[in-house]
């Protein structure tokens, strides 16, 4: 009898999933739920960070400014729990809706912060986790998006991100065509639901 | 009589400085002041927009979430009021420390909010400046940064979101070795202060 993916698919480790929306029923939030299932399905250990629930404050202020002469700074408390939750992660999976070609401000501000100097990086410090997992929803389409090199960019940026943190297993995941204009898309709820599939693989793919 | 490049620069118009640091004694600070002195020695207009001392949000919420079915959706005060202050507007700067290889979070929320849908573009609407200039004050060496294409990357970042705005003169100026590690800067002092003369000739730039 031929058993499915999720079936076969073993527990790798406890994944840590950090994602970004205003709308908690936004279509971000929809792929985070279905990560989450699915993980939950293959067994595997899943702490979340809703950055925009949490009241994350993503504006780095002088108290965790790096200190380049003492990478022993103790930065705030904000920093140093959110720091503490990844001790233990395998697999860190990062969600987020492309804005400006980038991410958005309360993301951006995650690194900034807490993946700080002396903590991520520095005097042989590094992120604990083995992997990272970047998924993107884009607006538009997938064509415009790689003529422009735009996927370039941000492929170049995250991995450089992860190395700097010292994981050098980084992937990015675009999701294309979440606004559905660009390609005309006639049915957007079945696109979203193949949307959401497609994000599911890279859990599946964590356990492989 | 010879006179010196600031006599004979001419007015050109309003400019708008945008910046971010939490610290207001840093070298970004100093930029910024130094843009403005040397404005003011061109008479031209100068307002500034300073991201910590205003206590801005960069988290988009809700309110501010594009409409993409209404591009007259009315957005929170604090956007409306900033993105109003643009509309006399001829130059922009925008000064910031290069980190993670992007803007400040506080930095990319100004744009994830202010620079929004029906108000910066969409529709025909387009930010009110001609020319926007860049500056990024980056920790490490030139060389290196370049190596690994990192100003391309930004270059062509920056360029993209300014012409997304409607504004086709864009340029970035990179002030290297802020640091002053990477390539063992001896006088940090002097170093300091050829950064501020390299940011200077950016204002110079604007009235020629």
């Amino acid at each position: 009898m031929k058993s499915n993916l999720t079936d076969t698919a073993k527990t790798s480790g406890k994944t840590y999933i950090i994602w970004a929306h205003p709308r908690a029923d936004s279509l971000t939030a929809q792929v985070v739920d279905a990560l989450k299932k699915q993980a939950a399905s293959q067994k595997m250990d899943v702490a979340e960070l809703d950055l925009y629930r949490t009241g994350f404050d993503p504006s780095l202020g002088t108290e965790d400014e790096p200190d380049w002469q003492n990478p022993n700074k103790i930065y705030s408390e904000e920093v140093r729990t959110l720091f503490a939750e990844l001790a233990d992660v395998d697999n860190i999976i990062v969600v987020f809706p492309l804005w400006w070609y980038s991410m958005p401000a309360i993301l951006k501000g995650y690194f900034d912060r807490v993946w700080n100097y002396g903590l991520a990086y520095g005097r042989g410090q590094r992120i604990p986790a083995r992997s990272i997992r970047w998924i993107s929803l884009v607006g538009g389409a997938q064509d415009k998006f790689e003529t422009q090199s735009k996927d370039a960019y941000m492929n170049d940026l995250l991995t450089s991100m992860a190395l700097y943190g010292g994981i050098e297993d980084s992937k990015v995941e675009y999701l294309y065509n979440t606004i559905g204009v660009e390609e005309d898309i006639q049915n957007p709820g079945e696109h979203h639901k193949q949307l959401i599939e497609q994000a599911k693989k890279v859990v599946v793919s964590l356990a492989q």
